[in-house]
């Protein structure tokens, strides 16, 4: 039972890095919903490989198939299912992968849990690369969000090996969409500079880098998630940790709030106009699991991608001996701008799950269909 | 359907902070768990308030009551029930509050989702004291696994208000079990008179303190967990972030693993008669979302108590106006040393489950009943 | 995971006949919807053993104590659990019942599945006392459906060992209501003699018989319930067979149907005024698994109460041998009529489930708090 | 969330008829076993149409593509999606269908309930042959389940309007496997030829008839199931009124054990050779909702094709107003003997689930990999 996520809005994704195809099955949306494929795919363009010195030559090709649930350009209501083929593959650039165990990867857990029989060619299920449907399913969930909700949900590189970026995010709401159409979404252009310069050196030394995504989730009101085991830092926390090489989430302050004092870390309340606000947001849009109507803000942290080209020490699982290890082929020296917009999506996913859980199938006022 | 967890076992948590009762169901044991209770018990008296002046002076009966699901000191197989009434609960203190919201707090947010109905008497279901049962179901949890599996779960206070314990608690596997015998749960004994100052400072002033937990649960085997929405990340996040207070987590290296390069942060295996091991443990035990052997380490960021005396400015939900309010009464200035067993308790209840997916309802040997 | 139901409202139970106590956890009920107490207690009466000579002269006291989820008479909106403490148990009439397994009964099944750790007194949580918390649940659900939704749910006794009464249900709205007053729900008076009179008899020969009930739930509007797996029919029979004793369960025409011609047994549809009807109501008020406006319909078959004074075959499980059994003590010659209640409650919990998944937690129009 | 089920297995069908592909994903299946594509491709070929004259002449290419979760011939443990083209659609066919509401079918439901949304054509999500999918998946199950616990299904048509083949199913446990190599399994050829007959005639008068169907499920051991919700009965239930046109489900006795008596309907237990046996099987294998030994067995009603060419009246949604519809193009006169494989298919996956509920993933004795 792995792969399938939400409580109203049901994800359940497929595939293997180098199988026949792969995929995600979404369950449980309203029918109506206008959906626009060319949003959808600039997402997973972003995710994409090859595009540039950052990320891996590999190219990949994630055009999606939507082969059920959308009719006419709207959702019918019954399960959509998108499918990619697999194609590029390079099958044997794996094979010497069989028994030597990559440190860092899910080789060994893998070929535990499975008892040598899952496919281990390019990770398989492991695979980064089945983050694609993920993502064609949170794009998906995005566009809903902000077409029917006024939901705005980005994400921006905060810290790659140590280089922060320490401009505001949450004081500029304008950037949270703006920042979908950087390759490298960086506020502070000199920090961006010093980051590209770290992942490119580590390239050249056949290593790696990681770093820290923080997200923010605009217009969401007061009132959603629940008390206890369905907290809105429970949903998003268990959906983030689904994302490969993530290592840590915080909210809000976050761990940095530790540091304070209750009387620095509560959020005063004050009134204007007949609504509600909160003078500061060290609680990252949160309080008891619920909403306050602020926004909601988390970072993500995210490990400095296994794969590299340095020869490291490991085992063979068919002779039980200790050996070594130089991973060929493609490799990302940093795969956090590519998890960027994985994890806007992954959000979105959590947001409309929870939007649906206390709104019900029906949240938005749809109009009618053709008759 | 705020407060189910789990998915072999399931554990269902009820209860007010003054209604008539709090307690848990817990849904899918197997039969014949011999079961201590004085072993709960004194993992529930960790948790109790008024030992000393750490935490509020407030006293609660936490005594449980298991109504169902035990039969001559086994488990029946049928759901177990345990209860803990309500006393001491003083709902005058509270009365005040109905309508001004305490920042940081749940009772605005609970109060918009609720539309008002909630009880907001001592935050009603949002109160810490409805960790008591979750407690109680995780201390079931964890003599299972120690009794049935010989897995050992510990938590230890890392960090209050900045003063770390820089004292190795994975190293010292030992200290896993001791610690649960200390009140206040720090190794480094410096490093605990400096925190504990640091405590007693802000009660001194009104004032409250966070801090960092650190957990390791030892001897779980690889192959634990799924890839994906299941990873034992996603897991674990998801129940700890259901503990109030709770704003981060991370695992292994967690953050910092973030200025780490890939050659550094890959952990190499190597073998050892027979057996697999690694030479160290940056990913906290878990690769792809399963668990590698290693220990699981993961650690808790938790935010100062918001219930402070000093006076705060906040708004009245009747008039929906400005207004200041000073919570007296009785308060914690820090509540990081009563959510350790909550955080031992939690973990156990996700790693039990984790081994009933896999194992299923016979996990373990057990001898047959009394004929 | 034997004792959860529900997707948005979930409903827990647990207890065993001889234990502490049995009750039910409801999560996911929406805030502030008003309670009547003596709406559920009455219906909690027509359960109860000991009123006449069709059933058990056994008594048992099944004043339900509500301990959380109720403030001021309105839900809170956090998990409602409802207690009922067992008295009047008697263990010792079953203590011989530990090895001789009762034909019938889930003695042996529960002997098996738990090896012989359940509590096998009085059935333990196999007993058809535990319907009395699911009863409770459904009850407060049926007020909830009938106050907020106007949707009325009755079952009557449709035939007792062959005994039919052909009188019409569905063409006779009113007495859906009506029906819940009567102790022994026939309208057709002259089978409801002929029937008591096959009880009386079968009771005098120390033996038992079951029957039919029929249950019919009106004013629910079209398009509530899902294609395949969550198919309205679906629902209902997962729950109508958790009630112990039920066999076999039909919608509509039911097995009948199978001797009509698609000509006769699709229901034509025809307009009226902007509604829309159908002419018949063959497939009873559900096509594709969802919900057509007109009245859902179903029958369930009920055996005959194991419990039977005669001498029984059967094996002892501690020497494994053939033996002979003969259940003494209060027995019911019939159960059902004490079922009814049970199948309106299982059948309220379905609805107002159905009603959620599609229109959330707000599903009503209800006023804000007191303020 | 209409098209998900399972609880260890969980198993997510897609697809609408005329859409571009329908397909299947089961999570959960362990990693290992051997999957034979013959047998799965012989089962789908005893539902698919245009083999004789008693169903429709239209073609389907139901040949299903595995792209996920086989590796060299076995599992790998990670969600395998099989996926079937939609060929020879002729959309034409049905754009009459549009807005006028064929009685019977889910047209008016679905309708309502996707708010004029739904893909129409043939039915849409609707659509019988959204079984397919259905199918392959517990064919999958099948062999598994035969291959690795020696547990047998079979299904027989009892009943064809009216007629019945009395012959005994039960107490030839060889016709449970020979059955299924019939293209239309009836037992009694005598019953056989009338019911053919009954189908024909039917046919000619542009009419339709249904019938019972009865399964059987053998080798089943004791001790699978849980009391109240998780019950074998509400399982199965729930899976098959997933089955469009079902109305009825009944097991052992069914609505017959309501014309007993206790004494006759209570099956007595013995013992021989240290094993447990029961006289007679009244109960269908299942007491208290656990499986106690005996063949599981059930009957499902299932109703005349709603499809037929006869006129007849409904509505029109666009006009609203009163119209006839006559529905030309080719149907099948009898969906019996094409259901016959999906209730196997659909009991195995509920067996499947109950097996891996109790045993975990490692319900068998698997041979580790290659290695």
């Amino acid at each position: 039972m792995s792969s399938m996520i939400g409580n109203k809005l049901k994800v359940s994704i497929f595939g293997e890095s180098h199988g026949g195809a792969i995929g995600v099955v979404i369950d449980g949306l309203p029918s109506g919903l206008e959906i626009d494929m060319n949003f959808i795919e600039s997402q997973m363009e972003r995710r994409a490989p090859g595009k540039d010195s950052f990320s891996t030559a590999r190219k990949e090709s994630d055009k999606p198939s939507v082969v059920s649930g959308l009719f006419e350009g709207k959702t019918t209501g019954s399960p959509l299912c998108a499918i990619i083929l697999n194609e590029d593959t390079r099958s044997k650039d794996y094979s010497y992968l069989k028994y030597a165990m990559r440190p860092g990867h899910a080789d060994y857990t893998g070929h535990v849990k499975y008892s040598g029989f899952n496919d281990y060619r390019g990770g398989g299920h492991f695979s980064g690369r089945i983050t694609a449907p993920l993502l064609f399913a949170g794009a998906l969930a995005m566009q809903v969000l902000e077409n029917y909700k006024g939901i705005l949900i980005g994400t921006r590189i905060k810290k790659i090996y140590g280089i922060a970026d320490n401009s505001s995010f949450e004081e500029n709401p304008e950037t949270v969409v703006n920042i979908r159409s950087m390759d490298f979404p960086v506020i502070d252009q000199q920090a961006k500079k010093l980051m590209q310069h770290e992942i490119l050196k580590a390239k050249e030394e056949g290593d790696s880098v990681g770093g820290v995504a923080e997200t923010i989730i605009l217009n969401i009101p007061a009132g959603y998630g629940e008390p206890f085991f369905d907290s809105v830092e429970s949903k998003i926390s268990h959906m983030i940790f689904s994302i490969p090489a993530v290592k840590g989430i915080e909210f809000g302050q976050g761990f940095n709030i530790t540091n304070m004092r209750g009387s620095e870390s509560n959020d005063p309340y004050y009134t204007q106009e007949g609504n509600v606000f909160l003078k500061s947001n060290n609680n990252g849009g949160i309080l008891g699991g619920i909403t306050n109507g602020m926004p909601v803000v988390f970072r993500t942290a995210i490990k400095p991608t296994p794969s590299i080209s340095k020869l490291q020490e490991t085992i063979d699982v068919s002779t039980m001996e200790n050996t070594t290890l130089q991973v060929s082929g493609r490799h990302d020296p940093c795969i956090v701008q590519r998890a960027i917009p994985v994890i806007d999506a992954a959000a979105a996913l959590v947001v409309l799950d929870l939007i649906m859980e206390r709104e019900g199938e029906i949240f938005f006022n749809k109009t009618k269909g053709d008759i």
